[in-house]
């Protein structure tokens, strides 16, 4: 592996251009006006595929965003990786947090990365992480040291629920066929505590809107004889959770999988410093479920939480105004066992119930995933497991984090396989957030550790027959 | 009275297009970018005072927006009718709901308007009622009909609070004395049922806003471990009213003025129709405080709306994002006896009480001002009921209303005099909602009433004597 090692010392001003450059296209899923850049994002890619050797290369046409796949098949009897990541980010609002352009990356060093960290929207969520894996491609092809087959496809709706990733999927099942399924879209404990994400919360995001009045009146006139949407909205999200914090709708915990005392135990053995914690979020107190700690209940516990809220008059100043609608963004973490549509379908039915006469409702649902947990005792793991190790000089911890891939639970449903979530981001690396960064440590690292994941994995495959 | 009423009838068409040429101007006192629209309608009213004939005419500054004055004393002996208007106008979002250009005034017909309304923002609200009186004063002054002196006040700071038109008060104590204040800006039971304002609620703004981590958070990293500001923020709106709807502020209903059975029978001999009202509105079922009825829901109890709320990712699609901030702009509408500086500290100590340890909480007071009661045995009433019985054919209902008119206390307070709220809209015309118009007939209705106020009044005073 020192020929790896010395290729990518070799190249790290050139990986970090070429990162960049990616990072430059603000391929903004979520909001239409930003097709052209996503497109553009594809076609960057496929330049990178071709230049780094790989092989079949094609931008896939979807009903949505297109999926941009290759492969390198070295031998039909050795195993095959198929890598998943994408290319897609979120929105960068509120621009005005940000301390530097959002797409104009720019290195800083921060308290956690004291030897700086690329600051632009999806530097770690996940274009930096994914390119991580194009370059340890070119690092084992240009150095002939591809010990199996690889697969690599690279979507463009990832932000916005891969909404046709499924569809991609069912039309490609022998296209897609592999041993075991790699993925950095998720993060460490810290640089000093390698872990991998051995579980994931599944994901129901809906909107609700609230409509009294046909239109907006005068809050002097009808104020106190006609409901405000405003005030119902409040009421009925507040009527979401109890005072300990329990999620109010029926039915809403029957399949959640409840852990051991014994499992807890191990959890709760992470390093955690909750004085740390708070000083990074600039919070007094932490809140959630009551019986549950800060760790549990961001990972093996199911979420209810406001997105986003809207209605009445925003602008300066004041207006009284008795408004016709008020909007909300909803979504809910969901714990393995929770199907998200049953899910969703539950806090529609509830949501509509609890609305008074004196106003009407709707809900949408928007889209959603199945949560996943990742066996600890498979080939699967153990090569990553070992892969860390040998890069970090640190056995990694396994451990549940609270975040979203919903394709996770598709991929194990379509294509048989496993999935690996081998993340390098840090929880403070602000994704989703103003000033999203990825330290450039941990690009470095993950391209390393790659290779290892790739040799550890074949060889246990090997022993295994 | 002939010759005011055919002058009114041969010029019609004018006093319309000096209307629309005032409406024109978007002289939005909330949004600092209109500033020039301010000074333009300010100037535009002194033109029109030159025109008809008043005296001393000044644009008065203050510390926020002029006040245009003028006045015509024929007599020091006759009595003085002081009038009070403003040319300032609410925003006109949401503008997309609008079906013609806010600041384009057209006339269309409506179910309530048969002859025709004029449409634009501040049609009604109170450029339209302000503007009568500019045509009734040029209909006497034309006619050498004049009967006593008058004084009129144009403000530009109505639709913020009035914020310095007290600084203005004080400092023209002697300029402003008079026998009563003569005010068009409230609305009648309908074209056929006439009616006079008698009640006026106070009012209370404030803004809030519930910060909990420094930044925006990833939903799935820490949703459920952190508090969530928009879902604090709706269990703190939602607490602020009961079961009953009764507002929860301990001592807010210390000093409400509560009326006997008798009164409370009176008031509701006023005609009522539920369906219609429901009707105008498109809401299925009313909603207020327990044991009151709709019209004193509206007009003699208190209240607590959300005029606005927004928090979180408010774009197009979805945002898996656990906000830093949620905002939201809350009024109260006060009935006589409420201190609505008493009130709004209230508010303050309450809502920071009620935040739990997981967020900071902000209340920033916006503005507000006393509710207001008009005695209907006395000569400034008797006189605008004579006026409107001669115009309309009809004796005026007294009614108490829900809007809040905050200088009509202070007038009482510094100058003595009573108030007469003599308006001639409608509660269905949408003033501060899109759409915004007034009735033509109702126009040139207030036109007509107001020299016969004045006939009225000096004649009721000299019998006084």
């Amino acid at each position: 592996m020192n020929n790896i090692k010395n290729y990518i010392d070799d190249n790290k001003d050139r990986f970090l251009e070429e990162l960049f450059e990616l990072l430059r296209i603000p391929s903004i899923s979520a909001d239409p006006k930003h097709k052209n850049d996503i497109e553009k994002a594809a076609e960057l890619l496929k330049v990178h595929f071709e230049k780094i050797g790989m092989e079949n290369i094609e931008i896939c046409e979807t009903p949505g965003y297109p999926v941009v796949y290759a492969d390198k098949i070295i031998d039909k009897k050795l195993p095959t990786v198929l890598i998943y990541g994408h290319y897609d980010v979120q929105p960068a609002d509120p621009i005005e947090l940000w301390d530097s352009e959002p797409f104009e990356p720019i290195i800083k060093k921060t308290e956690k990365h004291p030897k700086g960290a690329i600051f632009a929207r999806g530097a770690c969520d996940d274009k930096g992480q994914m390119f991580m894996h194009v370059k340890a491609l070119e690092a084992m092809l240009k150095n002939d040291a591809l010990p199996c087959n690889v697969k690599i496809i690279v979507e463009g709706e990832e932000e916005v629920g891969s909404e046709n990733l499924g569809w991609f999927v069912e039309r490609n099942l022998d296209r897609l066929s592999n041993d075991v399924i790699l993925i950095s879209d998720t993060s460490m404990i810290s640089n000093e505590v390698p872990s991998i994400t051995t579980g994931l919360r599944g994901l129901s995001y809906v909107e609700v809107e609230v409509t009294g009045p046909s239109h907006d009146l005068h809050s002097g006139v009808y104020g106190g004889a006609v409901a405000n949407p405003i005030n119902v909205l409040s009421k009925m999200i507040a009527s979401l959770q109890d005072e300990d914090k329990r999620i109010t709708i029926p039915g809403f915990y029957d399949k959640v999988k409840e852990y051991s005392e014994e499992e807890r135990k191990v959890m709760g053995e992470a390093p955690f410093d909750m004085e740390a914690y708070k000083k990074s979020i600039g919070i007094n107190a932490v809140e959630g479920e009551k019986g549950y700690s800060t760790l549990e209940r961001a990972s093996i516990r199911p979420t209810l939480d406001v997105n986003g809220i809207w209605g009445g008059y925003i602008g300066e100043g004041a207006k009284t105004v008795l408004p016709s609608k008020a909007n909300a963004k909803i979504s809910m973490r969901l714990v393995p066992n929770q199907n998200w549509e049953e899910i969703s379908e539950m806090f529609k039915n509830h949501f509509e119930s609890i609305a008074p006469d004196s106003v009407k409702v709707k809900v949408n649902i928007h889209h959603g995933g199945e949560g996943y947990v990742t066996p600890t005792d498979s080939i699967e793991y153990e090569a990553a497991s070992k892969a860390m190790e040998e890069s970090f000089g640190k056995k990694p911890i396994p451990q549940h984090s609270g975040g979203s891939i919903p394709i996770v639970a598709l991929f194990e449903k379509e294509l048989k396989s496993k999935t690996i979530l081998m993340g390098f981001g840090l929880d403070s690396d602000a994704i989703h957030s103003p000033n999203e960064h990825y330290g450039v440590f941990n690009f470095f690292k993950g391209i390393e550790t790659i290779p290892l994941y790739f040799k550890h994995f074949t060889e246990l495959k090997k022993q295994e027959k």
